[in-house]
């Protein structure tokens, strides 16, 4: 970590009785804060001298208190601060990350009940992020938040990417729509999930991206959830004001505080460049530095894995059709008739192992490998799984030795099936699990509704299952790669054993139907603001019936699409996905996907439009090679891309992976074409892409 | 174990169409099954040829499913059987019992569904169990119990010991009233507690004694409930019907059920004579024989403690008064200000195993010893104790030395809060710390509303962490003693490593008000036929505003009262649990106290009638010597007991412990006398107690 300076600049905020107003570093934005004449705390905020949010109260509502935290507030002090540090990533889309920015901390006491409260403001160069603080005192120790009543008072009709708001998934196609427009769009948008639960008909999810009528992008996150309620946005159309809404427990309640706490911050991400929402760290900055000491064992991984076949049903996570329910440690397995679809046999482990070892991948992850899955789903059921006991036809002492022989490492998969006591109750074991037979990480999952019964995927209490997850892996240097977890808010910096998470439509979804063509150009204004996903790009066959008859899904994205996705989708956990024989097929498209590094220094976004196209362009952190990956929307499209990040002088040639004329996402999605050039920072390269198409260019440095 | 002899008994049963009876091995029970018209099973009972048990129906209501399990059935056999077997226990009244029964096993199907459930019932000399058996099956495997609809169905207006039905706590004095008086009664008999939730005024709980107008004892419980939720009763009070009422999860359902699986046996204990009450074994024999294969870590325990000293107010669980609110890890307790009360200090707890040595008890009871207690009641608090951290002023290795070298053991306390999740988390590192500071008993305490929020004391979910940490607790060798946890229903039997339970009101009430004079003549009729309870007896000094002044509460009993206790209320784990200084000021009687055994090989019970007296003679388990303990109600009472059970031919020396003829419980409880005479079998023994006295004996063979 880089040394932290910081410095009280008392002129840089102006007070003025109970408003006070502060700018970023690089004088953009402009927040104000002030009290309305009932003690209500608000805030306003412009970006280049216009307003992007109108002035929006701040505040919570408390359950069973005679006086809720909203007004009655006066201003006990505003203490301005700035920070300026450079702090080093275990893993990112770059290795240093700067965090500056300029800080008023508003002490507020209220009149009647004299608790007090801090709002703390800080705005970076590309926007806003605040927090509610609750520091130790006497007449407010503990208090259950019936509503948090933040606002974010948009200025206009803006135009927005949006999903369902939603207490358990975030698994939805993205609309684009107006805001006054959702309402009559949110039945369509509610898609089917295995556990889904919405609150309102104008309720999004966070990030929220919009873009308002004149060309400014605003994205709405959190950063640093942990002990809270995940929050959706509840949209007033009339007036287009947001307002914060919780998720609740078994009981409605929103959150159960102690003081001293804090809320996550709740972010603006803003600019009239989209390129610059896509390189905000904001969400990263206000996360609390790295915990752990020794981050040696964390490392990126690529892998491949018995789980699109699953997946896409040609063969099975379950062992047997015999029985009507399993009891684990009871049902005798031994005795059962394979159903003779099971993946996750031994043999063919090993086929994906020697696949693997082939071709330079890090890691081989195995779905349904574990007893209990003939009736893991849709049951409640509390005892699913023990996480330790394999299927009789997978060894996990032959497939270790080997993997460990041909220099592969085997990825564990604890599936919960939202049982999450179960899951706490074995932990311990299954990480023991885990360090004796050399998986050094694990992809969790919470598929179908929660137990304890009532709770949510996002509510207070499941989060704090998922951190203690997190904090409890570290204990046993296990990196996780959480799937249908609350989507990420940076907690990644704080703990980057966090190596992945889903939560969102990842590639399973075309699979289960598809997803709309341009949705990979909305995920990295979106989810991704919080984290890296588990995305699972680089399906090659996109008629799912050539894998499995009864399966009539169509892949919507062309092959360079996919390739793209490697570039595009910044993880540090980056699957090949589709199947070996797939792979076989177009072995020289997979080169680009055994080249694309995981581990990135430096990260330049070329293009960018939500929805309609993402290029950006990563340096190696290993060599001086670079990566230039685009994504397409419905439109084909052509652009120039300057390459003058490369190394002045420097000589490179450029492997280009693009559609092919004909391709089409329909109808044509393996027509590429690989062409090779010499190219150095001054060359301009013409690019096509095809509908729901993309393109991927490996940059060498030669000489 | 013995040889288990099973043998199938056809001519038991007479066979007519859908209608089945069989008798008891005495012949004194006759049961009839039979389907009503429309399918519902029903089950009627007779005793010594009087109905006992009108035709009652049996079933359940499943959620979500076009069909419950309440008519419908067709009988497709019904099989008899018999069984008879000694078994010895590890701890208990006796060291042998016998389990003799004759069994009905009535296989039922659904003409609709094809679904299959069993109803079995076994009549012993004692009574009838039933529970309903649901085998694996292809149309039942997981279903959601919504309500049990077992019904009890009484002959008339009986006689009722109750407590209200409640989800959270059976702290409460027993009323005596008739079933039609109930309802006027209700709201008086719900006293405050720290978590209660009632959910009728005609709903009653198990255990339940009543009596008919001819003189006949019923008493309504429930035997091994494990994985279900607990049964409360509800009555129709024109029909004098009993509803069985299952306690609701934080969604309200009544159980998640997974075939094959079972309910837990509903019992009745039947007899003309209350003594057979008492002596009835039928909880214990309808749970499992023991599952722990080594008991011999399993010992009874006679204890003193750092308790009544907070339970009175004169010393406090807590540290320290400095922080509105603790932060375990954070708050730092080396810098805070003693408050001066703190009980469990090193010193003080030197000074009760300097007490507990000098007079031979096996261990020493210290609450309060841990980070926490500032602020862990009533906060909903999650992470509310670690259960590993002392306080500054508890040296836990100088303690156990000190304790080891005087022969003394140190009972360990885990205070939950009502946090399970919290509890369960930091169990196996509790249960190391237990193993590696030489406590091998734990008292848990589940005080306030359960997390997680909305689940019950009572639930199932709840409940499945009770069985948790007893199951546990057997791979640590820990004995558990599990206060505000559900009452016990048996299965002590099947894991003896569970030493105690409270469930009950406790001698903790006297000093919070006080009890009903005549509650522990209730008490071994109702709370106690699942099992033993750690009542904590022993008070000597009735006046509680003599520890602390702010504490006007009485103990409604006379001293000698309390001495019969150690016999009356039987149980394998006994506390003196009031302050060495109150000892030290009766000595004579302490004497008994210290005397009494907590391992038996025999009990007698001499006298009973719910509500009014109890004596109960027990024998040593390690010599001939013989206890005897009265425990009487309110109207002071003389009567004659028979010394027959005295081997014959022996002499003894009886020391009897009585109340002095001016005794009395308010205003001169510590009036004893002691006196000592020679007795033989042939010896009877004219005895009075007064009101809420009662006496007891010490049987010594001589020469």
């Amino acid at each position: 970590m880089n040394k932290i300076k910081a410095l009280i600049i008392i002129l840089l905020v102006s007070v003025f009785g109970n408003a006070q107003e502060f700018k970023s570093p690089n004088g953009n934005f402009l927040m104000k804060f002030s009290l309305l004449s009932d003690g209500t705390p608000t805030y306003q905020l412009s970006y280049l001298n216009k307003e992007v949010v109108k002035s929006s109260k701040l505040g919570l509502e408390l359950k069973n208190d005679k006086k809720s935290l909203l007004n009655d507030f006066k201003v006990v002090s505003a203490t301005p601060s700035t920070f300026n540090e450079t702090w080093n990533t275990v893993w990112g889309e770059e290795s240093q990350i700067q965090n500056h920015y300029n800080e008023l901390a508003v002490q507020l006491k209220q009149n009647e009940t004299e608790r007090e409260m801090i709002i703390r403001f800080r705005l970076f160069n590309d926007g806003l992020g605040f927090r509610y603080e609750f520091p130790q005192q006497k007449n407010l120790a503990y208090f259950v938040i019936k509503e948090e009543r933040t606002e974010f008072a948009m200025t206009g009709d803006h135009t927005a990417f949006w999903i369902p708001g939603d207490y358990d998934t975030q698994e939805y196609d993205y609309t684009e729509s107006k805001l006054s427009e959702i309402r009559g769009l949110f039945k369509k948008a509610v898609t089917g999930n295995a556990s889904q639960k919405q609150f309102s008909n104008t309720g999004v999810q966070t990030s929220l991206m919009m873009k308002t009528a004149d060309g400014i992008y605003i994205n709405i996150h959190e950063a640093a959830l942990i002990n809270y309620s995940c929050m959706s946005l509840d949209l007033n159309d009339k007036t287009m004001v947001f307002q914060s809404h919780l998720t609740p427990d078994a009981k409605g309640d929103k959150g159960y505080m102690q003081a001293p706490c804090t809320s996550p911050w709740r972010t603006l991400v803003i600019s009239n460049d989209a390129r610059d929402i896509l390189a905000s760290r904001m969400t990263l900055n206000l996360n609390e530095p790295c915990k752990i000491e020794d981050t040696s064992w964390i490392k990126p991984i690529k892998y491949v894995g018995v789980w699109w076949e699953m997946i896409t049903g040609k063969s099975s996570w379950s062992y047997t059709n015999d029985f009507p329910s399993i009891q684990l440690g009871i049902t005798d397995y031994s005795k059962a008739t394979p159903n003779g679809t099971h993946g996750a046999t031994t043999k063919h482990v090993k086929e994906l192992i020697d696949f693997a070892a082939l071709h330079g991948f890090d890691a081989v992850l195995v779905e349904g490998w574990n007893e209990g899955w003939e009736d893991w789903f849709g049951q409640s059921k509390d005892y699913v799984f023990d996480f330790v006991t394999p299927y009789p036809d997978f060894d996990v002492k032959e497939i270790h030795a080997y993997a460990k022989s041909k220099g592969v490492k085997m990825m564990m998969h604890h599936e919960t099936s939202g049982s999450a006591r179960n899951y706490e109750r074995h932990l311990d074991k299954a990480f023991q699990f885990m360090n004796e037979n050399g998986y050094d990480t694990v992809k969790t999952g919470y598929v179908g509704n929660m137990l304890p019964r009532g709770e949510h995927h996002y509510s207070q209490w499941i989060l704090n299952h998922y951190q203690y997850v997190i904090e409890k892996a570290v204990d046993y240097k296990i990196m996780i790669n959480a799937h249908e977890a609350v989507r990420p808010t940076g907690i990644c910096r704080t703990y980057p054993n966090m190596i992945g998470n889903e939560s969102a439509r990842g590639t399973e979804f075309q699979a289960f139907g598809g997803s709309k063509p341009n949705h990979t150009t909305v995920l990295p204004f979106t989810r991704l603001m919080g984290g890296p996903m588990d995305y699972t790009p680089g399906i090659f066959e996109m008629d799912i019936s050539k894998l499995n008859p009864n399966n009539n899904s169509h892949v919507n994205t062309t092959l360079s699409n996919q390739l793209g996705l490697y570039v595009v989708m910044y993880s540090p956990l980056q699957m090949a996905a589709d199947l070996p024989e797939n792979y076989n097929r177009f072995l020289d498209a997979f080169q680009f996907i055994k080249d694309v590094p995981v581990e990135w220094t430096e990260s330049k976004y070329l293009e960018a439009e939500p929805g309609y196209y993402i290029t950006i362009a990563r340096k190696d952190k290993n060599s001086n090679n670079w990566f230039v990956g685009n994504n397409n929307g419905v439109n084909p499209r052509t652009s120039t891309i300057s390459l003058d990040f490369l190394d002045k002088g420097k000589k490179y040639e450029a492997t280009i992976y693009a559609d092919a004329k004909d391709a089409d996402y329909k109808t044509n999605p393996q027509a590429y074409k690989i062409t090779k050039q010499k190219v150095t920072n001054k060359s301009k390269l013409k690019m096509t892409s095809a509908s729901a198409g993309g393109y991927a260019i490996s940059i060498v440095e030669v000489e």
